[in-house]
């Protein structure tokens, strides 16, 4: 699982930095969090396909998280695309993006599937790859965070070892999920002799934007990674609280308290040019906090 | 008059070029064309002013020309803008921008005016520096062109030959008009000695998005510049008809029927890399014809 950053600035456009959008790449898929202003350009720029994209997550309606859905949306269909697509968002998204549609007159080439996001922690998506879950955060207005639980798909096949063992693919499932093979005439071979050990299960959980809150810690426990808005350092504490915002002490202390084993910052306020005081703060309190940087993907 | 092109590619963005917006100087005040994504960032790299910009005109509602418009007007109110903002457009932009304003809870920290875009030829603005005139177009959808007149400010006074001749200020706006200087004892001072010519009326009509049509012919007349939509190259003619969008032929024919000095040619499909031939299929018919480039200022 792979998190690279389309954009880690707050509302304003600053220092050469875009509002937020993040795409986690999983078994092939990217599934898109937030989409600011810009967000398709941000995509081409560093090899984001937008064929990969079928699950796209809007935290919430302040402008710079999703005011590049629009342009993607249209974008998408202009380029043909026929997969379905699928959104989720707070339930308001679906009018604006259905007056958009109508004012313009455009029939999308693809379906696009809205999913209004449910008031408590919830499970979004469940297949053999991930699972989505969703739980609010504590923002101004409405907002909600996204776990990213990637699976394991069971044991990696060694084809060659399979091949001189004669073992046909039909028994492939059984050789994932660990089990030895017994040959028709019964020959045992050890599973290990012909597997090796699959893609582990990660998880990642977004957090943003919110201001300090401990209501979410039991959704995202024990997290490989978790990114957690930190728009202001601890001599602006006070605007951060006002504002529904957090600092980079707190996001290293949800890191601590949730048990994460990383932390990754971002969302930083225009007001800064420099961005190492985020990581020096942070890390007094959670030693394995980051900077998030834009256009690095970055391995969880 | 300036034109600053800060996007002048289609739908896509492409080739690093960006969707639609121009940003029209004069008097220290800029009138903005059209927003498509990201305009508020090119906007930023060109030395374009959100303060002065105070009058933003929408030729229609497709995405690649006003997606960027959400994204300026609220960072105009995080900036703590005060001064009242003029937004024309297609009479269905006010409930859209109402939606997304309303559903973020923003309340802008400036008074923002939408005037709705009336069906036929008629001013939107008329005072003592410029008027603007939209007129329909042909496009798919409801669509609008620009015609901005830039006012003469009268003759240019000359400050230290006025002082020289112990004109005082109370007289310069009979000057400007061209008027003799009459001392109380009866001396007259002829105007050219104490002023010089001003700045002179200039016309610059947007056409755009629109398929060939002759009907504005007589509005835009005699145009010190015309900028015409060229999406297509004549290759591609059935294409551009179609679609209800013109070829670099066509915008050509535009400028030459309507009397124009010059032809800037712009809105170029994603589809060419290379745009010197749309100079070329223009100047078969127009000599005077241009493609523009982002971020270039054209002198009117």
């Amino acid at each position: 699982m792979k998190v690279t950053i389309l954009g880690n600035n707050s509302a304003l456009p600053a220092f050469g930095r875009h509002p937020t959008s993040q795409a986690v790449t999983l078994y092939g898929e990217v599934i898109l969090i937030d989409c600011g202003e810009g967000t398709q350009n941000q995509m081409q720029r560093f090899g984001i396909r937008w064929r990969s994209v079928h699950h796209i997550f809007i935290s919430h309606l302040h402008g710079d998280h999703y005011f590049g859905l629009p342009g993607l949306i249209t974008s998408m269909s202009l380029l043909g695309r026929t997969s379905p697509l699928f959104i989720y968002g707070p339930a308001s998204l679906q009018g604006i993006i259905d007056s958009i549609l109508g004012v313009s007159e455009t029939e999308l080439s693809y379906p696009l599937q809205f999913c209004p996001l449910p008031a408590a922690a919830d499970v979004l998506v469940d297949n053999a790859y991930f699972k989505l879950t969703s739980f609010p955060v504590e923002h101004r207005i409405q907002c909600f965070g996204l776990l990213i639980e990637k699976k394991t798909r069971g044991r990696r096949i060694l084809p060659d070892r399979c091949k001189e063992n004669n073992i046909p693919p039909e028994a492939f499932e059984s050789l994932k999920a660990g089990n030895d093979y017994v040959s028709e005439t019964g020959e045992v071979i050890a599973n290990g002799l012909v597997t090796e050990e699959g893609p582990q299960p990660k998880k990642y959980a977004y957090c943003a934007d919110t201001r300090y809150t401990e209501s979410y810690l039991e959704v995202i426990k024990g997290a490989d990674a978790i990114y957690h808005e930190s728009t202001y350092l601890k001599s602006d504490e006070k605007k951060a609280v006002d504002r529904f915002h957090s600092t980079a002490e707190h996001a290293a202390k949800i890191a601590l308290r949730s048990e994460a084993k990383m932390l990754y910052l971002g969302h930083y306020s225009s007001k800064y040019k420099d961005l190492e005081p985020f990581e020096e703060e942070a890390r007094q309190i959670f030693p394995n906090s980051h900077l998030t940087v834009e256009g690095i993907g970055y391995d969880i």
